[in-house]
């Protein structure tokens, strides 16, 4: 049976300090660490065993993939890395704490970029320390200057048709490790959430995600995989 | 220019125990994590940075590529993992210890086993309990039972060909994170090392060898990577 799991980063130091960091390549901390080994080792435990990975190009997602896979003995299946499973970018806020932001934008119009579904952030400012428009990795890449989640889900999609699914319909286990917003808009598409309701769902970082697909490749409810 | 980057994996718990450990899957200890670690530091110091990478399906080989790669911060190229960068099938020898091979084949027959080019080892025998062969890590690959170097070299060579070396003629920094007789096995064939010799040609662990390609693909001189 085709199955999906979903991980979502562990603990980043900028989860930690509270900032916008979209993009910017932090790592995780000692509790991220912590969370990613738990989810291997959750994993294992519950027989989930991932036969194919896939993951972001920033170094917290792939950190933690390799941490869950070392834990679950599955160092060694095939991993493919593409910026389409990036987060979602948030422009000129990046690098902003909560209470900055605020600060400079006022309480209202924050709410506003961080729960609307297709309203985007002000673009990151030409020469701005944390363009990630320089960094090698993403040569030959468009990159986006900002994104709303409707813009971050238009260029999940067609990676998740083009390369993920394919790999499922052959019966693998796939497991994917990103971000807050890319995994929600592969959860919105495959339960069907609205895109007022999907801004709202928090991905907890750490904790499994397990989707079931029948021989339709038609996916089952998602569920969390927990500790009995 | 193409340059192409070799790291033995960093010491393992079997080479801290002196066992034969082969295509057993044995991990790094302390040392070897920081082996590995220092080999990435080196790579960054000397901007020597790997756009490509491959190795091995051993956890030994994967880690050390791990971290070497997150020291100089390039955890996002890709990389590519296959059987044919193993370590050399050692057979039957798998999980002796030098004395106890010592003790039940004589010191002659082992220093043959060891420093000969083509006599391999006893064949692994029927369930022995470091049998890789019913790993699902090798489903559908047909495991050797037993290698000498020179069969080694048979099938790490036909790799390098059809995988590798068609990125680096495209101008890739490739990384091989491998194992000592695999990385024989394409040092022999890059430096044009003879039978005779390449059995006592040592690689250290964790210590990146480094070619350069001229624009016929013609490799320059082997050179190891040091701090000044």
């Amino acid at each position: 049976m085709p199955t999906l799991i979903f991980v979502r980063h562990g603990q980043s130091e900028w989860n930690l300090a509270n900032r916008f960091t979209g993009w910017w390549d932090v790592d995780v901390t000692e509790k991220g660490v912590e969370e990613a080994r738990a989810a291997g080792r959750l994993l294992k435990d519950k027989g989930v065993l991932p036969t194919v990975a896939f993951t972001s190009m920033q170094k917290r997602a792939i950190k933690t993939l390799h941490l869950a896979l070392e834990e679950c003995d599955r160092l060694w299946i095939p991993e493919t890395k593409n910026w389409q499973l990036n987060e979602r970018h948030y422009g000129g806020l990046t690098g902003l704490n909560k209470q900055e932001t605020r600060e400079k934008h006022g309480d209202e119009q924050v709410q506003i970029w961080r729960r609307s579904f297709d309203v985007p952030p002000p673009e990151m400012p030409e020469g701005d320390q944390y363009d990630p428009g320089n960094d090698p990795r993403y040569d030959g890449i468009d990159v986006p200057q900002t994104e709303s989640l409707k813009l971050t889900i238009e260029r999940v999609l067609p990676y998740w048709e083009a390369e993920i699914l394919p790999q499922l319909a052959t019966g693998e286990t796939v497991i994917i490790s990103a971000h807050g917003n890319s995994l929600r808009a592969l959860v919105k598409h495959l339960s069907g959430i609205s895109d007022d309701d999907i801004t709202g769902l928090e991905i907890p970082t750490g904790q499994p995600i397990v989707y079931e697909f029948d021989d339709a490749m038609q996916p089952g409810e998602m569920r969390y995989l927990k500790d009995a």
